[in-house]
């Protein structure tokens, strides 16, 4: 049987290809992980032809995966056991904004950059920024989040609806336009996360939201991270209305310093960002300061200006460029974890500590208030010394999570990269997870080799 | 074989009833839905008691329908094949107040009063109140939410991990103690309104959150429903934090001054509260008024006194009791859909005038937030032509529902007063949502008859 021909019955001959440049951009997503040929790629314009990709597949027992920019941190769209990479970038049509209800319906290849291009004039946004110019199946697929998740949630909290086509080639919908509902199974928060292994995400309906009349950026620097999650703890249970509360550790400030030569302080830093009314900001700053009072802050800077809140956020926005720029001949390896906040200080300490063992360039970021923190480590992927570095360090900072009641990822997911964790983690229940792969998916086809087995 | 025999080889036999008084206790719930007795009711003490219950009843095939206070509205606790009542009373303990972190982990069997009163000293509560003194499993069971929805989400955005008993007594954990999670797929999203078809939840680890320094209540009549929709949707994407936005139908108002010998205005009402800072609800309050001035607003009343707030609510809360008070001899029948909120409008008026046809005295109240809304009828169920009126109403504002984007319910649940509209909801999906039912139970021993065939 040629794949191609048969291919051709369902979908346009001229989006169907084996090009070695096709297959290359295909190969690999934005991880350290190897990369893995497809046998050919497809380039879908509607469900219908997602569904006839799937039937076919399906009955051949070819292994499908899906990609959507390849902006994956843990190897999710690399097609490990060849078969068919199935492209979602031409289904990229924003189809509906609806301004009363506050959602959008859009097709899975759309990036959450590009929908919030749109959204602007409509006085609207979209919550979920997981950093990357990611595609929005593909940031249901792995649950991303990103900074906003602390006021708005991941993007789970945000679908109303997905439009998926299972493995067997059957379209369903995964929810309703409704807020919420109590009927039936509950597939949309199933599907979310899901990876690609119960099937593909061709559509999505997102809750959006107003932009705020104002933005306040804050940088807060501390005597010791204990401190500052202290201080983050207090200001929440006090009521403060926190949309972003983003952490930089000491060394990376001190990294920060030398490439970019900036004078920061080289103290645990943590960038907040408060949104809302103009007035109402103003009187939070203040109750911010005030609540600060019996914490040791070496530096308090709060800034309207857009101009100078973009110059506020440098450490932390531009720290994994840094990292790059002191250390061009490497490759970077990116982590997450996720923990209880009340445990994050002696995660971040244990993670801090391990890194100066590792002897690797590493720093921490993250996010406090989801207590999901990231380590940023230069490695060498060609000195068999540094690739044993990081691997023990990536193991013990996952390890230290799991027994600290956390999850061995908070936004990345499982991938590849994480799928040795899943029994430790999961216990009994990832058998329930693997019956439900088998039911929904039972000849293996979808997305092979990530997330279960 | 003689089934108290064999489970008094798992549980104590002093926890093991088959009297008449126990049992009756067990054939229904609060729902119009008929009464149908167990065979005998079982009183676990502890997780591995469940296990071993359930063990046992999946080795022979005998039902298990989990009951908690029997509070449902669909039927859920009713056990239509008999078989074995669980009930999860016995298992209320409040094992853990987690003050940093924003958690609690309960057993199934605590209720959401018991919870709150137990909070209240810390600064902490739980937002989820439908109204009844529902126990925590069951309401993660249906998914319930309930007027603070808008502000902190439903029973399943509030859960960061459930102890569950699968059929076969093998207990698993749907989650972590972390915030967030892109790790497996996401099983409490499915448990959470799964109402006892895949397993029985044993223990919650539910978010908390701080009990603001101050509410206002406001209550707000319109000239008709369309334009208080029109004002909550521009109060909103204005930015006003709302944490209750309720509504009450002019004929509901008739029926509560004619019964309460009260003298509000017969007119669409909105009933608000905004929590947070006793300054910041005061601008906010100014904000308001000034942002309702385009609508014609009958009457605005804002109060922050707690028993002025009581008085001030009193139409909303006590609708049902009036409803009852006026006809003693009827039953009640409460249904709830919930739409889009462009939609709602519409929606609603049709409801009135489907009532109006019915000849039955029904009112209604929702949630405007949320788009969900609820139709109290007072129904002779001795009475053919009562119970005629009352299903083609019942049927009527469904299928509304479900052609208008809508779900067949908000809060509900499906039980088995909506089983039957799964289908016609879900489409293609219903079969998914009965292939997982297949693989997670198979031999069909949990809670048999609701959610799915």
């Amino acid at each position: 049987m040629d794949i191609v021909t048969e291919l051709s019955k369902v979908i346009h001959s001229g989006r169907i290809s084996t090009a070695a440049s096709v297959i290359s951009q295909h190969n690999h997503d934005a991880s350290y992980h190897p990369a893995a040929d497809p046998d050919v790629v497809v380039f879908p314009e509607n469900t219908k032809e997602v569904s006839g990709i799937l039937s076919f597949a399906n009955k051949h027992g070819i292994p499908v995966t899906p990609f959507g920019k390849g902006s994956s941190l843990e190897g999710h769209a690399i097609p490990y056991n060849g078969g068919i990479s199935l492209d979602l970038g031409l289904m990229n049509q924003l189809k509906t904004i609806e301004e009363t209800d506050g959602y959008v319906v859009a097709g899975a290849g759309l990036t959450q950059f590009q929908l919030n291009d749109a959204l602007k004039k409509h006085g609207l946004f979209f919550s979920v920024d997981p950093g990357a110019e990611a595609a929005l199946g593909g940031m249901a697929g792995t649950n991303a989040s990103g900074s906003y998740t602390v006021k708005y949630g991941t993007m789970r909290d945000n679908i109303l609806d997905m439009e998926v086509v299972l493995p067997n080639g059957e379209i369903i919908h995964t929810g309703s336009k409704a807020l919420k509902s109590s009927s039936g199974l509950h597939l949309s928060g199933l599907f979310a996360g899901s990876e690609g292994v119960l099937g593909v995400i061709t559509e999505l309906t997102l809750r959006v939201h107003p932009i705020p009349e104002a933005t306040v950026a804050v940088r807060a620097v501390f005597h010791d991270f204990e401190e500052a999650v202290t201080a983050v703890v207090r200001l929440r249970t006090a009521g403060l209305d926190l949309a972003r509360i983003e952490f930089v550790d000491a060394a990376s400030v001190a990294h920060v310093n030398q490439f970019a030569h900036t004078t920061y302080k080289e103290q645990p830093t943590i960038f907040f960002e408060l949104n809302g009314e103009t007035e109402h900001l103003r009187h939070q700053i203040d109750r911010m300061e005030q609540l600060l009072k019996p914490f040791e802050v070496a530096e308090f800077l709060a800034e309207t200006d857009p101009a100078a809140q973009e110059r506020l956020w440098d450490a932390r926005h531009n720290l994994a460029y840094y990292y790059i720029q002191a250390a061009p001949t490497k490759q970077m390896l990116v982590t997450d974890v996720c923990l209880p906040i009340s445990k994050l200080s002696d995660a971040i300490l244990h993670a801090r500590q391990t890194i100066e063992e590792s002897g690797l360039e590493a720093g921490i970021v993250g996010h406090v208030g989801d207590g999901n923190f990231h380590i940023i480590a230069m490695v060498d992927f060609h000195n068999p010394a540094e690739v044993s570095a990081a691997k023990q360090l990536h193991a013990a900072v996952v390890d230290y999570t799991l027994v600290n009641e956390g999850t061995c990822t908070g936004e990345h997911g499982v991938g590849v990269g994480k799928k040795k964790y899943q029994k430790l983690e999961h216990g009994a229940a990832y058998e329930l997870m693997r019956t439900i792969k088998r039911a929904v998916d039972p000849r293996g086809i979808m997305n092979p080799g990530k997330l279960v087995d």
